[in-house]
């Protein structure tokens, strides 16, 4: 089994390093948007209504550390930041297709 | 696209009921653990070394709530706790599966 686990659960176990970076609250929500395509800062607030702006920005921030997301700034006035995955951020889309067909059983 | 995304995101979408359920942190590493089998409280707390008792004990619930994770008490001295997927557990598999593969990748 691909997770098959030793105790104790080690740093290098590939199922915890995916946790780490899908655990926050959004995380998931924010990369199944941007599967869907480029969107700017405003539309992700507007999809996830619930979410603080720090909190989005945070979350952002975090996925790019991680290199699964790109931000790229337009010097418009204001200016217009749009955020797109990277081609290591596409890959978590069997992640996100798994919770969804999961999500239909509830 | 089964996650497509309306805007804003409806309570509704199963990527978010998905996400709800797993985006707690340890949540997916217990589930990881419990996908090889009947589980005692002792050996997850042995094998996620950093979670405090009170952690694990809330996640256990919250899985338990969800239907997610079954509890049988045996009346050892002292008293002995185990844990198991339900049917509806084992379908987090998928899930569980590709955040292995992407872990590999990272």
């Amino acid at each position: 089994m691909a997770y098959a686990n030793e105790t104790p659960c080690s740093e290098e176990c590939p199922v915890r390093k995916t946790s780490k970076i899908i655990e926050g609250k959004w995380t998931t929500l924010i990369v199944r948007d941007l599967l869907s395509g480029k969107k700017r800062y405003s539309e992700l607030q507007r999809s996830l209504e619930k979410i603080s702006p720090k909190l989005l920005a945070a979350r952002l921030r975090l996925l790019e550390k991680n290199q699964l997301v790109k931000r790229t700034i337009y010097p418009t006035v204001p200016v217009t930041t749009e955020y797109e995955l990277t081609l290591l951020g596409r890959k978590l889309e069997k992640v996100i297709i798994s919770m969804s067909e999961f999500g239909q059983l509830l």
